[in-house]
């Protein structure tokens, strides 16, 4: 069945493919060749259970999206310059999940080009050219984007931002400025942002847009406090800009009891424009922007064409009503829910028994544990977070970790995760977890270095343990990192990791 | 099977979709339900042959194409973090086409999420800022490609060029600066390159790139004279920039007798980056940038990862191996030089006979048609361009006009397009310019105004080829245009309507 073995593939890639791209688990990447609902098999038919794919939303492959596609790719795939049914009730059914003001649609390719599109529509409303975005933020890989990702331009060094970025800090309140013992750390962020505004305006500048992702993803599976929202959208549009609330990562009914990640906000919280992309397709190359008639009409006064030429053809429309279906057909929704709460009960109880939990924080199927070396100072436990990741892919489990110390699993799998999968996959890091408190207690007993963040070099006949922790310490040192970035496995030593998944 | 009334999709389209996203012919858009090869079907089962759709590039809905997708869908499709041979193997294939050197890829989904690539790359390699770009040039919709395409920015008033963009004359030995009396057009369009270098250089400004289609599309079907893509990359890698190729429209064998368009330059031209995308994936959402080993490398040392959601999935790959595939099994590449040649034969023709046929270019499935007012004059004849288009269609021929006058009719078929459509065009195209030049002389006779850019309008009485002239003209207006730039159609008003195809 397979056209090469996995040598013969990663050579091939090592040939062909930018090296800036990365894979999994670099030291012994996963060739997968295929995968159905939350499972995905490799070449020698190992089972993996995927919790981080929210890109495959409703289940890897589904039928019902595959025939959805079959049916229109047989029929036509055309732009949007024809009229088509497919678009057009597609925007109708889409904008019906949403508060009515968010009524005009632009179909695009993908979340960065939802984003790009949006700063632009931002940026033509009122003429303005300035963006707060939040601390950590990553919105997409296109260069206006890369300008407003602190989660990309922070890498690149202290001259990479721009003068038109304002970076507002993000409202975590496990390990950001304001905590859960502030009274109101809602309010104190939204503040900030405030602030923000009036020192921009002091200096001439103008504000055309805040944006966020509805919850952080890269930047830490952050839920933002109550009436966060609600106050940064009156501040921004008193300075004349407008609210970009970025679901791309979270949205489409993955929070579970709503179907929006902003809607947890609450009723009176509107975004003036809506970025859409990973799971709307389900795979499938697509993704959308919704905004008002107001902010729609604006665009369209300045003269210029707006085509895009896959944005919304027939086969990506039929495929995004297809899951939308599905979604509806299998409660997924509900589903998110439920499993949800199980898998964040399952996480507590961990938190309960092991120190190295600090936080456990979610909705629905997005939920993010936050490692600490250090309950009370809140340390960061980035390699050991690595460490476990590695350890769960060789119990056929795929999770990754993010935030800005990269310290954070995150949990966000195909809609259809069950309570069996959430038990399973939480009893592994139990077991792992109790491993490794094991060993540092051990090693602590036999003075080996504890800190972990120490750059020092393990032995070469360390633990396997050790060697995973190792790994992970050439990651976080990033200037050693940046030297080293060739193509993974490239020389025995191990990329730069700095991955979106 | 429709699930609309025409007049009740337009209605939610009026409601849902951006109204800067245009139908082809607003007065009375065409809603297509399928298609096949070279033939579009509409709800009434009325049949089009298309000579404009360049993405469905080896016809519409080609059955080996679908077989491809689905049996890839109903496996698998996934992002290229995991190891797949689909990924490696097209990647080969893709690289297989070009020079050597050029032969590292990045898979993305739209040729302007490829061209904003290009710019990241080629701005990363030297630390480079600055962009030479072409005039009429169009790139892309992404903010980046905006900056860098006149045919968009210099519809926004003269303060939109940026610094760091320069613009060169475009190549266009017809109506250009040097034309076909010249001795070396090739030498004297690079010696402008060179001089724009020189200027920018004095500023203190650095060349990061060179960018061109291989032939310019929206830029009014411009064949580059010889040598001068060879001069150009000369200049510019002197000034330590990079040449970008942006095949988009016209790469995959549509020149005929050459893969890529720029290899009509010659043996002795390689860019440093190529970029395609349209006709890729058949209409499948994908694109692909592909540069040298030297040029990744340097952008992989800058430390940050690119990560593409959709880009380089295996189901995208499968299909674009399928279309390579169609490519070579059909000998689309061969139909393309024989009908090609056959078709700019048959235009010739006309030029012989016909006055308002100034001039027939065209290479392969790439042609272009300058209609003008005056041979000596060489005025471009708009509103009779838009006439042709229009009386087209009520043949049920699919045709558009671009360039900067928007008076080049403008052929990319699909590459299957046969002699027999070449010749069933053609001659619609000989009546029509019959019938025009008649009426023109009879107008003439009667003393009615027989300057089409007038401003003035027609009776309202006037004939139906009368009333689409004054359409025209209405589009030609840019500033009245603009504040009439609502929905297509409302209040019967005809819309801006500056179509890229």
């Amino acid at each position: 069945m397979e056209m090469y073995s996995k040598a013969e593939t990663l050579e091939l890639r090592k040939k062909h493919i930018g090296p800036s791209c990365k894979v999994f688990f670099a030291k012994d990447p996963i060739k997968i060749v295929c995968a159905r609902g939350q499972y995905m098999f490799d070449e020698n038919g190992e089972k993996y259970l995927d919790c981080i794919n929210n890109v495959a939303h409703v289940g890897h492959s589904h039928p019902d999206v595959v025939k959805a596609a079959v049916k229109q790719m047989e029929l036509l795939n055309t732009n949007s310059r024809f009229l088509h049914d497919n678009l057009v009730q597609y925007a109708k059914r889409l904008t019906a999940t949403l508060p009515e003001p968010l009524s005009v649609c632009y179909f695009v390719n993908s979340g960065s080009e939802a984003n790009d599109l949006a700063l632009r529509l931002a940026r033509q409303y009122r003429g303005h050219q300035d963006v707060i975005t939040l601390d950590h933020a990553y919105h997409g890989h296109v260069t206006s984007l890369i300008d407003i990702s602190p989660y990309k331009f922070n890498q690149l060094g202290k001259e990479a931002k721009k003068e038109f970025v304002h970076v507002a800090p993000s409202p975590d309140i496990y390990r950001g400025k304001y905590r859960d013992d502030h009274p109101d750390p809602g309010s104190a962020y939204a503040d900030d942002v405030k602030k923000i505004i009036e020192e921009a305006q002091k200096n001439g500048r103008k504000i055309a847009a805040f944006i966020a992702e509805s919850m952080q993803s890269c930047g830490g599976q952050v839920i933002p406090p109550a009436g966060y929202f609600q106050k940064v959208a009156d501040a921004v549009h008193k300075a004349g800009g407008v609210f970009i609330a970025d679901e791309v990562q979270v949205g489409f009914g993955r929070v579970g009891k709503k179907f929006w990640g902003f809607q947890l906000q609450g009723e009176d919280f509107v975004p003036d424009i809506v970025t859409m992309g990973k799971p709307i397709g389900n795979g499938h190359p697509m993704s959308c922007v919704v905004t008002t008639r107001e902010i729609a009409e604006a665009f369209g006064a300045c003269g210029l064409e707006y085509f895009n030429t896959f944005g919304g053809n027939p086969v990506s429309c039929a495929i995004g009503l297809a899951v939308l279906d599905v979604i509806e057909k299998e409660d997924l929704q509900g589903n998110a829910t439920r499993v949800g709460n199980y898998l964040t009960g399952l996480l507590k109880e961990q938190k309960e028994k092991h120190p190295l939990v600090g936080d456990v924080r979610g909705v629905g199927l997005f939920v993010g544990v936050d490692l600490v070396k250090d309950r009370q100072k809140r340390t960061p436990a980035t390699a050991e977070a690595q460490h476990i990741i590695y350890k769960l892919k060789e119990q056929r489990i795929l999770l990754s970790a993010d935030g800005p110390y990269r310290n954070i699993l995150k949990f966000k799998p195909p809609m259809c995760f069950t309570m069996e999968d959430a038990k399973f996959v939480v009893d592994q890091i139990d077991e792992i977890l109790t491993d490794l408190e094991d060993s540092t207690i051990n090693r602590t007993r036999d003075e080996l270095p504890t800190s972990i963040q120490s750059k020092r070099k393990m032995p070469p006949d360390g633990s396997s343990q050790l060697e995973c922790i190792n790994e992970s310490i050439s990651h976080i040192n990033g200037s050693a990192c940046r030297q080293k970035n060739g193509f993974y496995a490239e020389n025995n030593t191990v990329p730069c990791k700095r991955i979106r998944t």
